[in-house]
């Protein structure tokens, strides 16, 4: 019988998160403000935990995960590598496709695996409450998930219309103890300022951010941070848990390395998590096609600059290096709501300067139509989000069958999709459409947000 | 670190079914029709293919699984053991507490191990179609994964009610493919009678059961049949796969036997899977309490009597032997949906009146906390019914803990309740309550339900 499913126990689990900055051969250029002062870790202290900063800003290549810690990533950890031999014969290709499946997790995505570790860094950091925004509600479940097995508060202030019109995970977060909030809220200033200013306003992912941002920094008992479930460096650390799994699994079914890596990437955290493992490889020698995945209609790696931009539609945030449709476009209402993001993480962004990774974006419909194809040979539904993996792996097979070769193709199948099933409902019923946006749109939302901040240049070391 | 995943590989998985029926001391009695006729397997035919129909009346103790099947159970098969250590933690017991997953399944629950089972033999018997009813859509959607996989349509009747208040799992039929119609439907006599006779009906599993043996035995080409998803032998007997497998997975951590096994049971079958196997042991001397536990308010195995009952709600079907509330029983509106059921399968209610069984009931309160302890301790959201488990885990928990008795218990974690969370808002928002079904109220429905019935009598051997 052939092996569909690679398991690690549990005294398998690396020990060691991978840090990409340590590799990269042209440093990451530091965040800055507006006024081109470049941030310092005691300037992010009232939001964040000093343990995570020193995370953010480490240049060292292993850091060690807490023993305490991974007993607890154990609840789902070590995720299951999995082999989609059904749609490997549905598609007549000899590629061989194996994914991990960061679905199992509680919360139904990778989210967990940095939400638990934030949370528990800042329970040792003595603080008591965490504070956070969620849009549709993946990122605050995962981190009401994480406050409740490890003992701290969690407070979610959740974009207003995704509050009245996605009820379910925000029940989610109840059953986790999270205390969710619509936002704009009347519980903080930037609230009350939003209610007064656009009353019945639905809210949005920027009003939700100034919202958590001063919750916590307005904590008089300094017990209150901030946790946030991409873009930053110590995300992206977290997250390459599942990818140094992958390795060790790979290697258990006699494969070295896979020829192909695939993510989707919205703010980058699956996709980093997955493929930054590879990347080291890459960067050592090893002959890799590194493919993050995008929406056609939020094309942030194959038509935006590289530049200086906030990290939130508000211009809260320190500025960060990265490529960016800038923080006023505004991405039309795909249901992969995980990739609607103006920006790329850094570290990804510098990998992506360097020429060390080769991104693709995806049209919605045919990203529906591999989830279908999916779920009718391998089963599963999958999140909107993953299907802009697995269409990209579909067209890699059939480029493998096309050629006649026995690629090893890898990918993140990042969360399934069952609280996401309207989306699904629109595909089959002919609602959905593909979204055009012009470029003199992009071109425009560019300029508008960037115009007056600092320029930043793309440097690299010209190897790849 | 302590292990709490137990896997086995594809490989290891059983190769043969259990069948209780071939080790109960006293036979079992067979179906028979209103006036008392023994019901013969040709008399089955139109509804159920020979192939199935040899299985649920075979004798055989053990059945082989075809390799093809095995092949394609391995998408989700093994399912893993797990062992629930936060929960001891919480509980501060010395139990130990393992589960089997079967949330882990395409469809969310155990469901899929007799649908595609079934699902595959219709396809070697030469069947094009299978039609069955749906009340809150578990079945349709696991046996609308099961046709996508084997190439069958499928049809599903869905009660009206639930096609209009809970489109969740109407849409992953769609996503399998399924023909999803709201019952009553004008597509069948039956469907058109029902309209007429009480418009705008919301409908009823019998209703919609009536639609679906219609479907099935009017189909001229003779290639549709009507599939099951509980209560009957074959059912029992596909599910035993998972306490088998269960097995294999204790002696991996050097278990030789439980202590004590739980599953929920509305019809039987996720409990008989699990406990069926350990039965077998009880009745070769083996020292295990098997529990199957029910909701207080549907109290079959605790409160009705033995008897002969239709197993459908409006007389349709042959009389089974079985615990049975009457076919009249209309529980109350438990968020247990799968829990909502009058009778009891016949392999289960013999097993109980042989004495082999410790059934308990449970108010729906108490279920509910039990659910959000495990949420907020294991992690993962339990569906409702599997809630009615781990209640009755935690009662023996803490027994052991009284005791000081380091027992092994062993549940059936039958499925994930993400396409349930209405109920956790429910009793989250304190709105839920438990039913109390006076005394009377059951004697009367067991009355009216079986007086025109003919007798059968409760056949034990005295041994337990």
């Amino acid at each position: 019988m052939e092996i569909r499913k690679i398991y690690l126990s549990e005294d398998e689990i690396p020990r060691q998160w991978y840090n990409l900055a340590a590799d990269l051969p042209t440093p990451m250029q530091p965040p800055v403000t507006p006024d081109g002062t470049v941030v310092t870790p005691e300037m992010l202290a009232p939001v964040f935990p000093m343990n995570l900063i020193e995370q953010e800003v480490s240049q060292e290549r292993w850091i060690d995960i807490p023993d305490e810690l991974l007993g607890m990533l154990c609840r789902w950890r070590p995720s299951p590598l999995k082999r989609a031999l059904n749609l490997e014969r549905a598609l007549g290709t000899p590629a061989k496709i194996y994914y991990k499946d960061e679905s199992v997790s509680p919360a139904g995505s990778h989210k967990p695996n940095s939400a638990l570790v934030q949370a528990w860094y800042n329970k040792q950091f003595g603080i008591k409450r965490l504070t956070t925004e969620t849009g549709a509600g993946q990122w605050g479940s995962a981190l009401s998930f994480a406050c409740s097995l490890v003992g701290l508060e969690c407070k979610v202030f959740m974009v207003r219309i995704s509050y009245d019109q996605k009820p379910y995970r925000k029940i989610l977060m109840s059953v986790w103890g999270g205390n969710c909030v619509a936002s704009p809220s009347s519980e903080t200033q930037s609230g009350r300022k939003f209610l007064e200013q656009y009353p019945g306003t639905p809210g949005s992912l920027g009003m939700a951010i100034s919202e958590a941002v001063e919750a916590a920094v307005t904590d008089k008992s300094g017990k209150t941070r901030y946790a946030l479930g991409s873009v930053l460096n110590h995300v992206m650390l977290h997250q390459t848990i599942i990818g140094l799994e992958a390795k060790k699994q790979l290697a258990k079914v006699g494969i070295k390395k896979p020829d192909v890596v695939i993510g989707c990437a919205g703010g980058g955290s699956n996709f980093a998590g997955l493929s930054f493992p590879f990347v080291h490889d890459k960067i050592n020698g090893a002959d890799i096609e590194i493919i993050p995945t995008e929406p056609q209609s939020c094309p942030t790696m194959t038509k935006a600059p590289f530049a200086y931009d906030f990290g939130d539609t508000s211009g809260l945030t320190p500025l960060l290096p990265m490529f960016t449709l800038g923080h006023n476009f505004v991405p039309p209402p795909l249901h992969a709501g995980g990739l609607r993001y103006h920006g790329m993480a850094p570290l990804v962004s510098q990998a992506l300067v360097e020429g060390l990774l080769n991104p693709l974006s995806l049209p919605q419909l045919e990203c529906y139509a591999a989830a279908v194809q999916w779920a009718r040979t391998e089963g599963p539904i999958c999140a909107p989000e993953t299907s802009h993996a697995i269409a990209a792996v579909i067209r890699e097979a059939l480029k493998a069958k096309e050629e006649g070769k026995e690629k090893v193709i890898l990918f993140n199948y990042s969360g399934h999709g069952l609280l996401d099933l309207s989306g699904y409902d629109a595909y089959l019923s002919g609602k959905l459409t593909d979204y055009e946006i012009p470029e003199e749109d992009l071109n425009a939302a560019v300029k508008s947000s960037l115009e007056n901040l600092p320029p930043v240049e793309a440097k690299k070391s010209g190897k790849w």
